[in-house]
C-alpha cells in the first residue's frame, strides 16, 4: 500500500507533527510506503513528489511550517485538473491520499472523494479555528499563545504612558483568536467579525478604563467591522457578510479612539508571527493524534472522512461536514466574555 | 448576598484567574459581595478572611499561585470542625462558598454540601489532570508546556554527548503530564503510574534508539513503578496500587539503564517549576470560564455542583462525581502513543 | 537625606529594576528617604509625587514599564520651568535627583546640573542602545530577544510558502536592534539607518537566497532609507541625516521586492511589543546594577554624573558625554555581519 | 587551505553558531575548505571526521548542542596522543585547527600550539562563565535566562504555600550563574562556591523574609559549601579549594533550613535543562562573532591565540591566558548584591 500526503493552504504550526505521526505509524505498524506531494494540490496535479519515510520525518515534530510545502492551487478550477490528479496517483501507485488543509483544501478532497472516488482522508487545519465538526484545530493554540504573550507585554507600555493600545490579531471571518487571546490577555475590549462593533461603545469602555486609572488594551480581529452608522471608509468593498471590509481595522480604530476620546492610541498588528514557529505542546499533541488516526482511516478504507476532536476523543466525520459552514463565535459565548469589557 | 471563596491543596497556575472571574461577574452583574478565606479550609475553620473585591483582583489574571493562600487543612479530621465552619460562615453572613481545589478540598465540599447543607460550589483544580468528570483541569496545560520545553532543551544535550536523558515529571497516580509532554517532546519512552514498566523493555528502546544514531529521552512520571520482577528497592513501602513506591524513580532508572546498556545516563527532576508561574493562555481561558460559571451556579442556587469542561462547553456535575474516582490514562491511549517508543 | 527619582521618555523593560535597586540600597544601607516623581520631568515641574519606599518597590523587578509613569515633558521649553523645578525640590526637601532616561531626559539633567546646580545623577535608558558612553543600555537585550524570537517564527512561514518576509524592527537613528536580532535570527539581509540601502542589491540577495532553495528574511530598522537613486516617495520629508524619511519602510520595501523579483513578499511590523513586558535576565542585572551605583553617586555627592557599563564594570561619566552624540553602528561591524547576507 | 574544527567538553548553546560563522566566512570570503572532527579531541586523535561545508551549517544557528559531537577525551593523557594528532592532521591536509572548548580543551590546544607547533586557534566555551580573559562566554546568558525563568515561576509557589524554595543551579567552582540568575530572579539569598556560607545566617535571612510576610527563595550554586563549623557530612571528600564537597547541596540546605527555622522547604535542581536548547539572542551574537574572528585568526596565521570579548569588542589573547586561572566572583561584587538578601 502506498499512501500520499499533502498539505494545502496557509501554514500552521503542527503540520509536520501530523505528517510525522502518520508516517511513523503507517510504516512501523502497517508496513505502508509513503509519497509526499509538494505544495498542496499542485503536487498531485503535476506529479511533483518528495520522498517520505522515517528518516524524512526525524526531528520535524517541534518545527513549524510544513516540510512538504504548501500552496493555494485548486485543481477544480483547472481544465482537466481532476483527470490529471487521478492519472498521477495511478501512475505513482498511490492508493490513499491524506490531505491536510482548511476549507479550500478539504473542499477539494470532499469533492474528489464523493464525486470521483479518489480515496481521500482529511485532516482539518486552520489557524483561525473556524472549521466545523472539530472542537479545535492545531495551530490555533499556538497562535493564541503568541497573541496572549504580546498582549501581556503591551500592558506595561499602556500603563506607563497612559495610552490606548489596539492589537490586531488574525481572524478574517471568525473571532476565535481575538476572543481567546483577548480574554487570556486581560483585554478591555474584544472586537470580532461576528459582531459588528459600535465605535462609540468602544470609546466608552476606553474612557471608563482610564477613569479607573488603568490604560486600556483593545483586541480586534482583522475581520472585525464597525456598525453601519460608523461607515466612514466609502472606498472599501463589502465582504462576504455584506459588511464594510476594512484593511487595517486596527489602525483605523486607533485613529477613531484618538479623535473621540482625546487619548493617545497606538496599534500593533501581530501578523505572520502568529502562524510561525514551534507548535505549543497542545498543538503537538492534537496534530500527532490527528496523524495517528488519519492513517487508521486509511487502514480501515474509511475514505471521504476527516479526523476531528470531540472532547478528548478523536472521531471521524464526513469531510463535507467540516466545510459545510464556518464555525463562528456563538453570541452567548461573546456575551459571557463581555463582563471584562470596559 | 455574600459569597466566600477559598483555594485548597497544591498551587496551580490559573487559581487567580478563577477568583478574578467569579468576583468580576459577581460584583458587576449580580451585585454580590465577596469574602476571601485564607489558606483553604483553614480560612472558614478559623474565620480567617481577606478582603475580596474588584480592586483586589486587578492584575492577578497572569499571576501563578493564589492570592488567597492555600493549605491542606481538612476540617473533617478536626473535632468540631464542621460546626466551627458553619458558625463562622453564619457570623460572617456568607451564604455561598466557592471552593476551588482537588480531590481533598472538593471531597470536603461534597460532604459539607450533602451532609450538612453548606451551600458549596466546586471548581476542579489539579495540576495532574486526574479529576474525573472534566475533560481538563487548568494548570495542566501550563505544566505540560513547561515540561515539553524542558524536553526540547534536553534533546540537544542528549545528541551532543550521546547520552540517555531521563526526565522525571509530576504525576503520582496518573501519567497525564508524562504522556502529553513526552509525546509533545518526542520522547523515546514514556513511563506512567498506570502501567508498571519493564526495565528490560526500556533498555531495549534505549539501545534501538542509539542504533539509529540518536540519543534517547525517557520521560517518567514520579509515580511510575517497575514491574514486580524488577523490584530492587526492598526498603520502599507499597503505594495505594500495591506497587513498590520509589522516591526518585528517575534517578533509579538512570542507574539501571547505565548498568544494563553501558550507556551514560543522566536524570533531570523538573519538580516545582512545573506548577509555578504565569498560566498558559489555555489555562487562563479555562480558569476564567470556570470562575464565570461558578458564580452562575451561586446565582442559580445550584449547590453541591462542580463546574466541568466537556468539549468546549462548561457544564455542571455533582461534586461527588469528580472525586469518586481518579481519572487515569486509558490503556488504549497509552498503546496509541507507544508507536513512538524506541 | 531625601532622594527624588523620575523616569522619562519611552518605556523600557528594566526601569522598575533601577528604581527598586536604588531604593533598596538607599533605605537599607544609607538610611535615605525617597520621593517618586510622576511622569518624567512633569513630576518635579508640577510637584506631582508618589510615595517611594521599600513596600512600594516589592515585586516590581520582573515587571516592564515604570511604576512612576513617564512623559516627554521638557522643562527647558517651558517658561520658568527651571525655577519651578528648583522651588518644588526645595519645598519637598529633595536634595538629590536620580533621572532615568534617554537623550532628552538626560539632556535636561545635564543642563540642570551644570547650569543651575541641581544635584542630578543620570541613569541611561534607551531601548535603541544608541547612547554614547555606555556599552549597553537595559531594555535593548529584551527588545533584541523579542525580535529574534519573532524572526525565528517567521522562518517557517517563509520556507513553507517560498515567500520573502520583511521584518521591520525599532531603530529610528541607529540600527542596533536590527543588527543584533537580524544576525541572531539568521536574516539574509539587514538594513540599518546608518547605511542607506540599495534596493537592487537587496533584491539580488533575495534572488540568490531563493536560488539556494531557501526563502529569505529581510530585517529592516524603521529608520532605514534607500539610496538616493531609489527615492520614489517624493512626498516624504528629509530626516536629520538628510535622507528621505519613510514611514513604513518595511511595507514599501516588500512592494519593491515583489515588483522587482516577482516573488511574493510580506511585512511584519513588530512595534510596541518590542518594548513591553518582563525584562530579560541580562537587563534585570544591568538595570539593578545601574540602580545600585546611582545611589552610590548620590552618597558620594557625585552629581552631574551618569552610570555606565564598560565591559563588566559600572563606571561614572559626565552626563553630557552620553548625550553629546548618538552611538551608531560602526561601518566595520556592519561589514563583518555582511557575510551572512544573500 | 583546509581548516579543522572541533568542539570539546560539556555542550553549551552557541557551539553551532560558532561553527556556522567560521565556515560561512572561511568559505565565502577566504575560499577555505573545512573538516569537522567528531567528539572533541577524539576526532583528530582517531582521524574521525565529518564533512563541513555551507550546506552542513545551514539552519544550525538556533540549535543547541553541537553538530560535531563532544567528549572529554584528553590526548595529553594518552600514550603517543600528540604524535597521532599531528599525523592525522598532516594526512588530512589540515593546516589550522579551530578548537572550541573550556579549560580542558583549550589547555590541550595551548600545549599543542606552544610545545608542538600545532596551528591552533581557540574559542572559549563554558556555560559557567569562569574562563579568564573574556568578559563573557556564550551559553552563560542562555543558562542564566533559563534559571531566572525558573526562579520567576517558583516565587508563586513559595508565596502560595509560605514555603522556602531552594534552587540549585550550575556552577561547581564559580558562582556566576547563581549570582546573575539569583539577582535577576529576586532571590533572598545567593550562595556561591567562592564564599563558604553560614547556615545560621541563611536561616536568619529566611526568617526575616517571612517576618515581612513573603516567602523566601534561596539560590545555591551546586559547588557552594557551608563554613567549617557547619560540616555535617563527614563522608564527603574535600574539593580543590579544600572545602567539603557536597553532592546535593540544595537538598542538604533545605533540610537544614527546615530543622533550624521550622518552615517547610523544598528543593529544585535545574540540572541539564540549563545547558540545552536554543541559544539566547545574546549568545547567538557572541558565538557568531567569535566564529568570524576565529577564522580571521586563521587567515592571519595568528595561532596559539584565543578570541575573547572585551566590552563590545572581540580581541585576541594567548590561549594560555584564558586557562591560567579560573575567573571567580569578586568579593566586592558579591557584597554589592548582598543588599537584596533577607
Amino acid at each position: 500500500m502506498k499512501v500520499g500526503v499533502l498539505t494545502g493552504g496557509g501554514d500552521c504550526p503542527g503540520l509536520n507533527a501530523v505528517i510525522r505521526a502518520a508516517v511513523r505509524k503507517g510504516v512501523q505498524e502497517y508496513g505502508y510506503d509513503f509519497t509526499g506531494f509538494r505544495d498542496g494540490w499542485r503536487g498531485p496535479l503535476e506529479g511533483d513528489t518528495v520522498p517520505l519515510d522515517i528518516p524524512a520525518v526525524r526531528g520535524i515534530l517541534p518545527r513549524g511550517g510544513t516540510v512538504l510545502g504548501s500552496s493555494r492551487t485548486n485543481p477544480l478550477q483547472q481544465e482537466g485538473g481532476i483527470r490529471r490528479i487521478k492519472d498521477n496517483l495511478a501512475e505513482l501507485g498511490v492508493e490513499a491520499l491524506i490531505t491536510i488543509g482548511g476549507e479550500d483544501t478539504l473542499g477539494v478532497a470532499a469533492c474528489l472523494a464523493q464525486e470521483y472516488g479518489v480515496p481521500c482522508v482529511g485532516v482539518p487545519k486552520t489557524i483561525d479555528n473556524d472549521l466545523s465538526a472539530t472542537d479545535y484545530t492545531f495551530g490555533f493554540d499556538t497562535a493564541v499563545g503568541i497573541a496572549t504573550e504580546a498582549i501581556d507585554r503591551l500592558h506595561t507600555t499602556a500603563e506607563s504612558h497612559m495610552r490606548v493600545l489596539v492589537v490586531e490579531v488574525m481572524g478574517r471571518h471568525a473571532g476565535w483568536i481575538a476572543l481567546h487571546s483577548g480574554l487570556a490577555g486581560g483585554a478591555n475590549a474584544i472586537l470580532i467579525p461576528e459582531q459588528p462593533f459600535d465605535v462609540e461603545q468602544v470609546c466608552g469602555w476606553v474612557t471608563s478604563r482610564f477613569r479607573a486609572s488603568y490604560a486600556p488594551i483593545v483586541v480586534v480581529a482583522e475581520g472585525a467591522v464597525p456598525r453601519d452608522g460608523d461607515m466612514v471608509l466609502k472606498d472599501e468593498s463589502l465582504d462576504s457578510y455584506g459588511h464594510v471590509r476594512l484593511s487595517g481595522v486596527g489602525e483605523w480604530l486607533a485613529k477613531q479612539i484618538e479623535k473621540r476620546t482625546g487619548k493617545e492610541a497606538r496599534t500593533t498588528v501581530l501578523g505572520h508571527v502568529q502562524r510561525g514557529g514551534t507548535p505549543s505542546a497542545f498543538d503537538r499533541w492534537l496534530a500527532t493524534r490527528f496523524g495517528l488516526h488519519a492513517i487508521d482511516c486509511v487502514r480501515d478504507g474509511d475514505f471521504g472522512k476527516m479526523v476531528a476532536l470531540r472532547g478528548t476523543d478523536i472521531v471521524r466525520v464526513p469531510i463535507a461536514d467540516a466545510t459545510a459552514r464556518l464555525k463562528t463565535v456563538d453570541p452567548a459565548l461573546y456575551d459571557e466574555v463581555g463582563v471584562f469589557f470596559g
